[in-house]
């Protein structure tokens, strides 16, 4: 039975912070059902996934956990409960968490030459915000989720924990890249002949039947930060600046409702 | 200069608890815009705000929110730093806070015979959910709100904080009704002639193309709780049970981004 202060576990605790993430290459993934998400993630690549932490409890509640990382000849071993909690940035610690190698892929990797559907993120900074757009895009069939930002308006790190339980396991079934040049962003999406597409407040394009055309091609979505929209100039990047019409007295809708109407009109389009 | 002592103040922050809000028909809008939005929600009824709350830096940096407040003879009080904390359940309190009376009205008076587009809950717990999906209903230009939910599954307050401070507004702008009977709304839906839409994951009506001429008329959609959907005897109740396509490898999509998928479909269907 390890305890908090056994050096593997010890280690693993640091992953909670984003530098020594970076650094390790490597996040934690917590909960029963995120861990089988990473398992079926590593039965592509057993290497994927490093440590299995869990309590007696967990292991108790649910055997298959350990069969299938044993199985995959992942190290698994019993942790304290003190442990587990250790090892969780939440309120209520899920007693089992796995060590992962990060997911990210470079952007090239991450946008094939086939890719119908992308979605950009510039400058979100809220996890929880990111996690639900990477769990929106898979639903509507995006073909990858890019996370651009620089200096100013930092990307948020897909391995934070409030973002891997936004994403509801969905961080592991398409293709993730951290971008810093958000030029460099589109100049990759208009190599493979996408679209692009700004969702913006005031575009001059209304997502509404008329857009349908323009949706049915190969399309790259372009959302900005929760808090201040798309910066002007990225916007002007894009071929189309594009509206969710608001029929209501509403200001705007809030940046993953947004980004869920503009990624099911493009599945619409494309199915 | 009012402290958290002064007797005004402390009744004021016995709102931030769901008993007291009941009992005195009364809540807290915090923030120079939610602040902003409840003035002009008084403009149609003064009667509607009672006492406005703000710290010397908000009234130095918005002359105009006691300008708004004085000519419509609300009650206008400058507060101590710490007083305007206390009658904050954030963070980072704005410095303003309004007190109003409830916006909730009856399930009759909430639905208009006219009604074509009409969003319920049941059973939903989480306030920031509750609260994004009646911006979206807001903005989809749907005609009312209804919170339903029994003892068991309780509908949450509107009038909670982080609720009133997701809407962005929007409870404002459209009626809204807490429901204990959830029976009893289908009833008055039925009535006034709308079809009902349960969101189920595993509907039998898919959510697309093929879905438009259902979604021309009018509408009432009901969604169920974060954790658990709709029950399976309400989704019963319903005309039909309706999925909202997922063509990715995600089990399924949050409340708040399905409720956006399916209000925004409706009002493609409707505009």
């Amino acid at each position: 039975m390890l305890t908090e202060r056994t050096p593997r576990v010890a280690a693993a605790r640091k992953l909670l912070r984003r530098a020594a993430r970076l650094e390790a290459g490597r996040f934690l993934v917590e909960g029963v059902r995120p861990v089988h998400e990473a398992l079926t993630w590593a039965d592509e690549d057993p290497r994927r996934v490093h440590d299995l932490f869990l309590t007696d409890a967990v292991a108790d509640r649910d055997p298959t956990l350990e069969d299938r990382a044993t199985a995959l000849g992942i190290r698994v071993a019993r942790v304290t409960e003190k442990a587990a909690a250790g090892l969780s940035d939440t309120v209520s610690p899920q007693g089992v968490v796995a060590v992962c190698s990060t997911v990210t892929v470079g952007l090239d990797a991450a946008l094939a030459p086939t890719a119908r559907l992308v979605t950009v993120l510039v400058g979100v900074a809220d996890p929880g915000n990111a996690g639900t757009v990477i769990r929106t895009s898979d639903a509507a069939g995006a073909d990858a989720v890019v996370l651009a930002g620089d200096s100013r308006n930092q990307a948020v790190d897909p391995h934070n924990g409030k973002c891997v339980r936004s994403t509801m396991g969905s961080l592991f079934h398409l293709p993730l890249a951290v971008a810093r040049d958000v030029d460099a962003v589109v100049e990759a999406l208009r190599q493979r002949g996408l679209t692009l597409l700004a969702a913006a407040g005031d575009g001059e394009t209304v997502l509404d039947a008329s857009a349908d055309a323009l949706l049915a091609g190969p399309t790259a979505w372009l959302f900005g930060s929760e808090a201040h929209g798309l910066d002007e100039r990225t916007a002007e990047l894009a071929d189309h600046r594009v509206r969710v019409p608001v029929h209501g007295r509403a200001e705007s809708l809030n940046l993953a409702t947004a980004a869920a109407v503009c990624l099911y009109a493009s599945a619409r389009a494309h199915h």
